[in-house]
Parts: structure tokens; sequence; C-alpha cells
């Protein structure tokens, strides 16, 4: 493979970001340089150091060049390929964006995708990505750049929006979570040891987070009978809060399984692609309590754990071992080879809508499969879920539209109107507009 | 006018059948002969009577021969226009509709056109219509036919399913009370004496009980900026509990000032076209309690009082001064005289999307302007709502279309998904569950 | 009706900028002034003396002010309505229009509209039509605008194209004239004298000049078994050779027996709304031969004729007769008077599709139904034609696109591109090349 | 590779039939059954002889089973595989398809998937494909179909007409050969071997042999640029006359230079994907002369060669050289392979529009790239060519449409209108209709 030059933005991320490295040194056949550019800049000279080690340990050093560049236009020049992985303001931002809501009544189990966190996480992080955009249009235009900031979408529709001729997609690794859950059911359907998820072949629909699973095959053989099968039984919905109790008590914020997917199959026809957590915020139902949620084994990812966490990702200090490469589920370095010409990927991409989803305008971004080769992604027509699902999807993305909309014009009555229309709202009217103005002051970006 | 032959299915209502025959007396140069008919014959013949009355007191007998017949094809054997407005099931069945809801907690104002009373009513109602249809079909296809019954999408659309190549339309006087009110703000505002409604002439968009302003003249003057400030002004907002519990002790259930019609505007853009006894139930915050609800001036109808009000107009007896006849608000009349050729009509229709409203698909039961003239109705092509009013339109309309295919195909699952998907269902999925085979059991229709 | 201000963009023709002054004279209830402006300064100011005259003549002087203005912007200056009929550049360029396809044996019947005569006009006319809109936009937005100019649809798309808030509409008579010719025949076949042609109501769909007629009533009585009959009888296509031979020799170029409309809807499903002359042009196989073209009775306009009937109509002295007002077929006066408020019209008119033809894109200029009342017009939904007139006329307004876009951004070669998708064009590519290249030279505007 | 059971309807053809054949011989992993099934029974069973011979020669006797089987429901039973590839009626019925268009001046270079010869080869063969769906429908629903049968378009939809869930598709090798033409430039251009046409990665779009190329990458190197300027170079159209005329001598009819598609590229703004040829045949301005076409280097295929070739076929004797399997250009083996799962294969396929052509209307039979795996294959959304290019593809497209309802109505009022619309076509209506009911009675199947 050709040198090739990427520029990591959010290159001081002690999580992504060396994810990132050790998938390039577990990547024998790749190399060139790595500029790391950050906000904290000093985050980003500290994950050189970092990589350096990663290549080392590795035994692939040399092949990656590390480097930090302050600068945003000059950490652009020449790269091939940009990845974009940002936290939009502080640890203290995701206060307002979780906590508030809360006082009012409002539960989230993530809150960076959807709901009223989701919009003003969407607020504070779009206006970076315009200038992203700007940025790369100017230095890099023919680069592409592979986006993994929540909320995907609308950071993804922000890079258009600010440059529509940007080759950019969002990448999300949630539907492969669901691709292994099929995987697991496929050993135990047919008394094999599991697949790799990659052997599940989906046919996915809709936007980030709250994606569809409309087929699924392994080694052709048609899995849909024996999902809805699953999710009619009866036995798939006992009650889970004993489970989900201990996933509070041991931390296991981020487990799923698969319920309310399924649930969503049984009730409105095709299987929630992405993790319980994601797909309850998109649905006025299941977040009504947390013992409603538990029932389904699903826990919501509490601030002050967020906190600590922050805190851990910035002192953490990698063992030889945790710098040890693996194969990981992460896409980005099999995206970048595809797009280098080394091979090629049948995958799930969010892209501007050309056709490849019916039910939705052209232009927003959606996730279905697409098919990444030499310098080319291509979307794959995807099949339609039933009305109801359509239904669904639809509203979502005419939310996103709407803060979309809201943020690049700096129209709060129309971010008002969003916030309003969000499946998670059951607010009155002038509670609702308290809380959004509560937190528009409590949102502002801070770093 | 040439002789006209109308067949009212639902003759033998009190109200409503009896207010048409006053508007066709009231109408010096229509003649012809009105067939009642209603499963209830009884109350046909009883009409049939309280009819040849209404042309005695208004020295028009003889222009109108009324009878009643038993037999639908009979009834309607050569007619030029049919009218249906009837009440499926007992007022039993309404019970079902209403009360349940609310023991689960879910508060409906009207219960007849969505929420979950609004999907039960539909479902005693739609074979009906389907039936209607066929008849119509074998015996008068080129009658022109005017459904009044709600709810009124879903019952037009349940003819069309059943005849696509049907003459009808859906017509309700909604809109005409906000042409009214808006009439009664050009009197403050130009320091004139009330105009008549019809000389208010707005844009509308959306579905029946959902429809949307989105323009008003008044002798050629845009009214928009003035309706935009008034749902600016925060006056406009101000506690109305009180005139609310007046309301209640009054029993005045169908009074509204419009201030959530304005809210509507001021939060989404566009100015709501009904009651907001009707409005409210498309959205979820305004039903959360009464006295949230109160705050708007708006009162729900209780059942109780429904129950007795069905038997006083079961008892009605109509004394000379009530059937004089005088310009009333239906268009009955008026649009059966525009078909006939005598004038032309321009008015808000409910009909198949041809292209009219450009946000949904076509073939749905839209709301929009229409013009009526000689043998001919033609949709208006209704301007577009900012997205945010798209977006809740079109979510009440495809859960409309699953309603509609759901009874046709006798689909409880589907209609679950329906129900489970509507803006005012916030129960958890099993309440929902529990709920639905409840209303299933209660509202089974019954005479 | 209050005081108006006119705008008459070419008020300096003696055909049309008259006829419009004497339907004012001939509508008591309208008052004002007239603004000529045409960029022939003092024929515009010869015709402010036959203005005059006119108002003398009827009774109605005094009712409006006739004036002259030279610049455009004063001229627009406090107008309520804007008149364009412009020639865009003299009558030599029409020469090429005309001539040279016919030097390559492309033979036109008008070439005002379609085929390479329309397209190089367009390319003259467009130029002003952008100036036009800019000068409106700047000095009157809210002022209505009729366009009368040919292309019809191109100029009317080209102030759009220029000002997308603009309040414009392009107006022609051609459905008039098949509305006359139903009217005959009605006529005919109910044996009664014959009915006004407003009677006659006509649903129309497609681009000026290639209209087409879905349905047609009379009294409410469906007209389309009888025309669809006469379109079926073989005594219909008898051959016209003779009374085409005679019309040359007469110079009636204008007469059309709507053959062609009928043979349309013989072989396609619709009936051509527009005379026979204009129909041909827009279908490769009428127009091979003047023999074949006889055979309908339709004859091509000479451009010597042209020449002749220019200097008839610049040296034009009106008798007394001739300024006396009657009722006349334009609708100009008509459409004013319901744009003021004073009543409402039901007529045909071009518009931006709005989704009254529902197999065009949105945007494109469309010729179908329309309401027009107190400020306010709106497109009427256009019933579908079948697919093979969806197949021409989407044809015909891609072209049409093309065109626009090509003349807008200066692009020859997309130009070119539209020129060589013409029906008309059956030349093979080099010779088209060839002409096309003649052409842009030959008609390159000059006064 | 598991067993596999193929039906080869058309089992009989000299040609492709033993094409196939060789094609399963020289890939070594597939084994099953073929079952040969032919209107010619006899025919069939001489197959069988070479096909085991075939087997012999290779190899590879034994892997697959060979037999013929005259009654269709019994061929098509167990079947994992169909392929269709007939001759609809004999060599006499293209005699009527080629002269009689001659006769009246319209030329045609195939004149089997377009023109007056694809119309009326359509209306023979279309019948047979309504009854092989039917056979499938009721026998192996599930089975995958690929036709091979001109007109390619229509054979194809009109399996999906008579069984909407067919598993169908058509193939056709014309994109090959273009991406064979570009990897022969790939080696002028950067001085390398040509390379493999599957090395080629195109975008296209159209409806087959009418596709187009809307991109071009060799290595993830963006080709368009130097394909534009080859487009643009006059030397490019130098006149080919001598070429053309040694082809007519040597009889080498389905020779291209790919100067047609070029000039389509300079003209229209996108490359023909498909023989000049067949390019020609579907835009009016080539086929004008033998002469115009010679000029870019095409013959038009002779029917009397087509007699000869047909006998020639018919007594066909292979050499043992001449069964050896080599790697061929036909897919259909690779097709099979990847449906059974043992590779993938992103190639071009034609299939309903789902939305990869987002020009056309939803289910019209339209050629995109598309990735087939095990038991699917999913169309990739094809990126839109110039509005110039959309308009002449959406042309064809909408008489393919009217053929087939005229064929499955039996409606030939509008199989005329489909046949007056054909680019072709440029006589006037009444030769026309004098044509098309010549070709009626000339075309009618006959064996």
């Amino acid at each position: 493979m050709k040198e090739t030059r990427i520029c990591i933005i959010g290159g001081g991320s002690r999580l992504w970001a060396i994810q990132f490295l050790k998938d390039l040194a577990y990547n024998r056949n790749t190399h060139g340089t790595v500029v790391l550019h950050d906000i904290d800049h000093n985050a980003a000279m500290n994950n050189v150091a970092v990589g350096k080690e990663i290549f080392h340990v590795n035994d692939s050093e040399g092949r990656f060049d590390i480097i930090a560049e302050d600068n945003l236009e000059k950490a652009l020049e020449g790269v091939d390929l940009v990845i974009i992985s940002i936290e939009p303001g502080n640890i203290e931002c995701r206060k307002g964006d979780l906590l508030l809501p809360e006082e009012y009544g409002i539960k989230q189990s993530v809150g960076d995708t959807t709901g009223p966190g989701g919009i003003m996480r969407a607020r504070r992080a779009l206006p970076f990505f315009f200038g992203f955009a700007q940025a790369i249009k100017k230095v890099c235009p023919n680069a592409w750049v592979i986006n993994y900031t929540n909320p995907m979408t609308l950071c993804t529709a922000a890079l258009y929006k600010a440059f529509p001729e940007i080759k950019a997609l969002g990448c999300c690794h949630e539907v492969f979570h669901t691709e292994t859950f099929i995987a697991e059911k496929v050993s135990e359907w047919f008394n094999v040891s599991v697949p790799d998820r990659r052997e599940i072949k989906v046919d996915i629909t809709g936007v980030n987070h709250f994606t569809w699973v409309t087929g699924a095959t392994w080694n052709g053989i048609d899995l849909m009978p024996r999902i809805r099968a699953l999710a009619e039984d009866k036995d798939t919905y006992k009650d889970l809060t004993e489970v989900a109790k201990k996933r509070v008590e041991e931390k296991k914020w981020f487990d799923s399984d698969h319920i309310i997917a399924l649930s969503l199959l049984r009730d409105f026809g095709a299987l929630g692609a992405a993790g319980d957590r994601h797909l309850s915020e998109f649905v006025p139902f299941y977040l009504t309590s947390d013992e409603e949620l538990w029932k389904y084994g699903v826990v919501r990812t509490p601030y002050w754990w967020r906190v600590e966490e922050d805190k851990r990702k910035k002192a953490k200090v990698f063992s030889e071992e945790e710098l040890k490469a693996t194969l990981s589920d992460e896409e980005g370095v099999d995206i970048m080879c595809s797009l280098m010409g080394e091979r090629t990927l049948y995958t799930n991409i969010n892209r501007p809508n050309e056709g490849q989803i019916s039910y939705l305008p052209k232009g927003r971004i959606v996730e279905s499969n697409g098919y990444i080769s030499n310098n080319s992604i291509r979307p794959i027509v995807a099949k339609d879920p039933p009305l109801a699902v359509q239904n669904m999807v639809r509203r979502v993305s005419d939310i996103q539209e709407m803060t979309l909309e809201a943020i690049w014009n700096n129209d709060e009555k129309l971010l008002f109107a969003a916030f309003l229309s969000d499946p998670l709202m059951t607010l009155n009217r002038d509670k609702a507009k308290e809380l959004f103005d509560k937190m528009l002051i409590a949102s502002a970006y801070r770093v």
C-alpha cells in the first residue's frame, strides 16, 4: 500500500486515538504518517509518545511516523485521510445534557445522540464540524474523512452542510454488536461455534443508533424466521430487573441483551440494530422510569461515572500489554485500507441519502449498507422496513434536520421546535421551554 | 337546478340529518327527493315526519319528498348524492373509547379522531364504510358522496379503499371556526364589524382536525404578520383556568379560544386550524393533565355528558321555531348546489392526495383547499408548512395508514403498532398492550 | 376597486399594449395609472397618445392616466402590476430563428417556443427577463407580474430564476381557443347556440403550447366520450390540403381545425390544448414536410410575412372604430381585477410546479388550472395524462430546464445539448452543430 | 460448494448454452445437475451429448449431470438457478423486425432491444416470459433466475410483472466491453500492459444497452478527466468510413470503437456504456443513413447474415478444441457461485428500481451496479448523470413501460403509442401506422 498521511482530529484522546494507532500497528502493510491534532495540544503530545511506543511494542516501529500539530490547517496539509473523534466541551457540559433533563423527569440512557442531551451536545459540536469542513475544503478537499463523534448523524451532516463535496462518512460499531448478537444465536440454533460477526450479513436501514435490520443471513440461510420467532416468544421478555441491578453494581453500563431490539421487531416489524441503551432513547415508552428500563436489562450510564471515567482516561498509563495490537472491532483501518485499494469492504455506512433509503428525503445523513473500494464509497439500496418503522425513523430524521438548520442559522426558535418534537419530550410546553433555556446556558461550550 | 335525489345514510340522526334538511329548505332553488336510511329504521321514519314538517314550516313543502328506506341498496338507487353521517356503535362503545384510556392515565378531549379512542372508533366504523362503498359501487357508482363521520380521514379513506373510483369527499366545519376566529380578530384590528368567515381566505394543509393555516388574507390583506404577532405576544397565553372551570360548570365543552392553535404557530410555525380540543389530541404535551389543558381554556367532554346528550337527542321534540331554516355553518347543501352546477365553491376538502400536499404520499386522505364546480371537485395545491409541522402531520398520517391497513386486513398486530405509535401513547409497552386488549373487547360493535 | 398602477414593459407595442388598454377601457370599474416602458421610447410615447384616445373614444377618459417612462426602475416604482410583452431583438433576428433551420431541412410552424428557433429566441430573451426580475426585486418586489412573451415557459422561468420570490405568472390564450373549439362542438352535439368558451370547463396539464386536456365538461356533462369518438372517427382526418393551400393564399396563418390536437388524443390519449401550429412543433412527425402538415390543414407562418407584418404594425394608424373597447379574449384585465379582489377567476396559469403536475419536478414552470383571487394565485392539481403524454411533456420540460440553466450560466455546451435533444432535431450531430453555430451568430441580440 | 441444480430454458441453443456449460466445466468447485429445456426438444437432447463431452474433454466428467426435459414444470423442479436465453420465434420473424422498417427508411443496427424491431420482438417474447414466471412461481419460487434474452429490460420486466416476488436479474456483457475499452486506454495512458477489465471500476446508470458511465477508476485513479479529454479531442472523431467498409466486407458486425459512446460524453455529459451499435439505436441522429453510421465505424448486422448464422449455429459440430473451457467474458457462473456463497461479486445488474436510479420511477427494470453475495443481490445507488442523459433514458424507460403494459393487457392502441414514441420513429403518423400493422402480422410468433 502507498504511503498514507492521516490526521486525527481529537488526537489527544486516550481511548479512541490509541485504539486507532493499535489497529494501524496490527495492520502489517500500512505505513506513512499520523498527525495528531487536538485542541489540548499537550494531550496530543502525550499521545505521540504512546503512539511511538505502540509501534515499538508491536515490532512495527518506523512504519508510521507520529507527530503532533497544533495548527489545524497545517495538520491537514497533504493528508489522505482525516479521522475526527472529539469531545465537544468538557465533562461539565455533559452535566447539563444529562442532569438537567433528569431534574425535569426526562431520563436518558446515553444522551449524546438524541433527546434533550443529544440536541444540546449537537449545539456544542456542530460549530466545530462546520469549521473542520471549511478547513478541509481549503487544505485537503480530496481527503477522505471518517467521523466517529456523536451525535454521529448531525456531526456528519454538519460536514456536508459546510462543504457539500466533502468525501466523508460516519462510522459506528453498534451494528457490529447486533451482528455479534445474531452470531451468538446462530451458534445456538445451528449447534456451531460462534461465527465471526462478519459472517452475519444484515440488510440495514435507518439513522445512526436508530438503525434497523430488515434481513439477516448466515451462509445464505435466511435467519429472519428464527429471529422473528425469538421476538414473538414470551420467554424472551422475562423480567431482567435483577440483571440490571447487578449491572448497576458492577458498572457495566454498556451491556445489552438486545431485548428492546427484539421488542421493536415484535411490535413494529424490524429488529433494532443498535444497543438497547441507544434504541430506548428514540421511542417514548422505554425510558419512563429506571424500573421500566431495568425490566429489559438496560441501565443508564450515570453522570458521576462519566466524570470518574473522564479523569481515569486522562490519567491513563498504558502497560505494554495494553499496547499490544489485536484484531479490534473498529473498522477505521479496514476502511482506510479499502479506500487505498488494498481490498474491498461491505459494511454499514453513514452517508448523505442519494436514494439508498427511499422513505427519507435526499441529502439526509442515513445509515445503510455500503461498498467501499479503491477511492470510492457507494451506498447500497436498503430494503424498506414496515411503515411503522419508517414513521419513527422519519420523525427522528426530521428533528435532526431541524436541529442542523437551527444550529447552522443560529435559530433558537427552530432549535426549540426540534427540542419540543423529540420523542423523549413529555413535559408540557412551558416546562419544556424552561428546561431548554437552562440547558442552553449550561451546555455552552467550555474547555 | 335539476331534480336531485339524495340518500342520507344515518338519516335517523336527530342532529345532523335535521340540520341538513333545514339547509335544504333554506335553499330556495333545490328540489327532489331525500331518502333517509338508518340502521335504526324507526329513527329514520321519525325523521321523515320531522322533515315534512320542516318543508311545511318554511313554506317550501313539496320541493323535497322525504322517504325512509330500510334496505341500503334500494336507498341508493338512482341517487345523485350520498351523505354519510353515522354513529358507529351505541353510546356504550364510547365508554371503552374514553374511560379505559383514562383509567390508564391517557386523557382525551374528544377521542373520536385520534388517540386510543379514535383508533378503536375507526375499528368499529370502517367495516361499515367498506360496505357503503361496495354498495355505492354496485348501485350508484357515479353519485357524489359526502362523509361527515369521524374519524373523518379514516372513514373517507375506507370508502376509497373499497372503491377507488368513488367520487367522495370528507367535510368538516373546524376550519370554518378558525376562519370565524380570524374574522373576529379582523374586526378588532381594522375596527370594522366582524366580517363573514367566508371573507377570510385561508391556505390550509394537513389532515382533518390536525389542519394548519399557512396563509390568511382579508380583502387581499396578508393577515399572517398580525396573527404571528398575536402568537408571539405573552399576553395571549394568560392562564385561562378560571374560564375553563366555568366552561365545565356550564357544560360548554366545545368552546375554543384558539390558544393552542396560536401556541402551535409560535412553537412550530403554522397556525392550528381546528378547535383546540382537537389539536391537543395530536401532540403529546397538552393533555398531560386537566390542569395543564385548562390553562389554555380547553375542557374535555365527559363521557357522562355524552350519555345524557345521546338520550336528549333521541327524545328530542322540535318546536316550530327550531325547524325554521336559517343560514347555517354547514356546507353540505352548498357543495351539492356547486356539484349540480348552480355556483362554484372554494372551500376546504378532505380528499385523496393527488399532489395537493407535497410532503405526504399520494393517495392518503388529506385536507386542503379545493374548488367545487359542476360535477367536479379539484384540490388546490397547499403551501408547505415548516418542517416541524410536516413532521407532526406525517406522523399522524402514517398512523392513519397503518390503522386503515390493519382494519382492512384484520391485522391486530398492525393495529397495535398504530396504537403504540399514537402521539398520546405514553404508557410503557406492556401497559399499552393491556389497554389495547381491553379496548378491543369493550369497543366491539354494538347497536 | 382601488387605484391601480400598472407598468407595461414592451409598452410601445402596437398590438398587445393597445389591446390591453382597450380592455382596461372596457372594464368600467378600474382606474389608476398605466406606465408604458419600452426599449424604443418613441414607440411608448406614441402609444401614450393612442391610449389617451382610447379612453376618450370609450367615454372613459380620466380613469387611467397614461404615461411613458424610459427608465425601467422609475417605470416600476409603486406599481401593483407589471405586464411584460416584449419582442427580444428586431425582426432580423427572427430570420436566423426561422430560415437557418429551414436551410437544413428543419421546418418550424411558429419557431418562438421550441425547436431551434425557440431555443435561440430564448437565448436572446432570457437575459432581459433576468434583468426585469432584478429590477422588480429592487423596486416593487410585491407587485404581481404577468408575462405574455414567448417562449412563455422559459421567460417566466427566467423571472423566477433571478428572483425566486417573484409573484409572476405566464398567460396564454391558446387554451381558450381549444375551449372555443369544444364550445362549437357542443353546439353541434346538443343542438344549442355556441356557448361562451368560459362555459367549457377543461382540466389541463402540461407546459405552455404543449398543454393537454384530460377532462372537459359543459354544464356538468362529461364531454370526453364525445371528443374521444371524434378523435377515433376516420372522417375527422380527411385530407385538408386544399384548405391549407387556401389559407396560404389568404395568409390565414393562425387558423386551426384542431386536427393535430385530436390525432394526439387518438394516438397518445389526451387532447392537445393549443393550436395545431404549436402542437406540431413538439412532436417529430408532423413537420416532416409542408405537404404532410397541410394534410392537417396547418400552414407555417412565413418569414417574409412576419417582416411585412412588423412594418405594418409599426406604421399602424388606428381608426376610431378600432379603438372601441369590446369584450376581448385576453384575460389580463380579468386577472388584474381578480388580484385586486373584485372577483375570482378559474383559468389556466403558467407557474412554478408546487405539486400541481405530479409527473414533473418541483419548480419547473408548468401550465395547469389555477384559481385567482384577492392577491392570490393558487394552482389546482392537474389530473395525470397517460404515460405516453407524460413522456413527451417531460422531455420538453427537461429541454427547457437545460436551456434555462445554459443561458443563466452562459454554458454553450449545455445549450447545444438542449438543441440536440429537441424533438424537431433530426440532423446528424455534426450538421446540428454547424446549424447551432450559425444560429448563435445570426440570432445575437440586435435592436 | 453445495450441489446445485440448474435449469437452462433455451437449453437447445448451440451458442449460449454451450458457453455456459464450458464455464461450468472451467469452474472447478461447482457440481450438480443441469436440466436443458427447450421448445425444440431435439436441440436440447443434442446439447446433452455436447455437454457430456465438455465435461469429459475438460477432465471434469461427473461433476455435472446433464439431462434434457421437455416439460417446463418438470424441468424447473427443485432447481436453485434458472437461466433463460431463448429466441422468441424463428429467424423468419426477424425479417419483419428488420426488413420492414428498412423499407420505410428506418434503419436499425441491431433491432432486438428498441426501435420498431425491438418492440415487435418484445411482443413475441413477453408472453413466454409471463409463462416462465408463472411456472417458476408454482414450482420453484425461491430459485434465482438469470435472464440473457433481449430485449433484456422488457423480458426481465415481464418476469416481475407476472411474479413480483421472483428473484430475477438480467445479465449483459456490454458494460464489460466498455470496461475493456477503458482498460486498453489505461494501457496507453499509463504505459502498462492492458489490465483485466475487472480492474476498471465503473459507476453505471441507465437501462440495458443504453447504459452510461458516470465515473471510472483504475487503482483508485479517477479516469474521467482523461476519458473526457478523449471525448473532446477532435482527432477522436476522424472519419471511419473505410474501417466500416472493411468491417462489412469481413462481416465484423459486432466491432465497436466506442466513438458514439464518446460522442455522447462530449455532447450530453456521460459516456455510453454499450457497444456503439446498441447506443445508436436509442438516439435519433446516428442511424439516419449507413453513410452517417459508417463515419463512426459502426456497421449494421444484415438480415441475410443472421439467416446464414442461424443455419450455421444449428449445424454446428464442435471440435475438441472448441469444447475446451477457458476464462470467458460471461458472468453467469460467477453470479451462480456468488449466490451460492462461494465469493462476492461487484458487477452490473438489471433489476427493479428500488432507489438505485433516482431519476426513474420505482419498479422499472434498470441497470446499475450491484453487489452479489450468498443468496442476495443488492443494487448500489447510481450517481445521477446530467439532465440531458436522464432525459433520454427516461424517455426510453417510459416507452418500455408502455410496451410492457400494452403486451400484458393485449392493448394494441397502447403498443402503437409506444411504437410512435420511439426515438427511431421519424415517419409521419399514417406511415407509422401502416408499418406497425404490417409488422404485427409479420412478427407473429412462429417456430
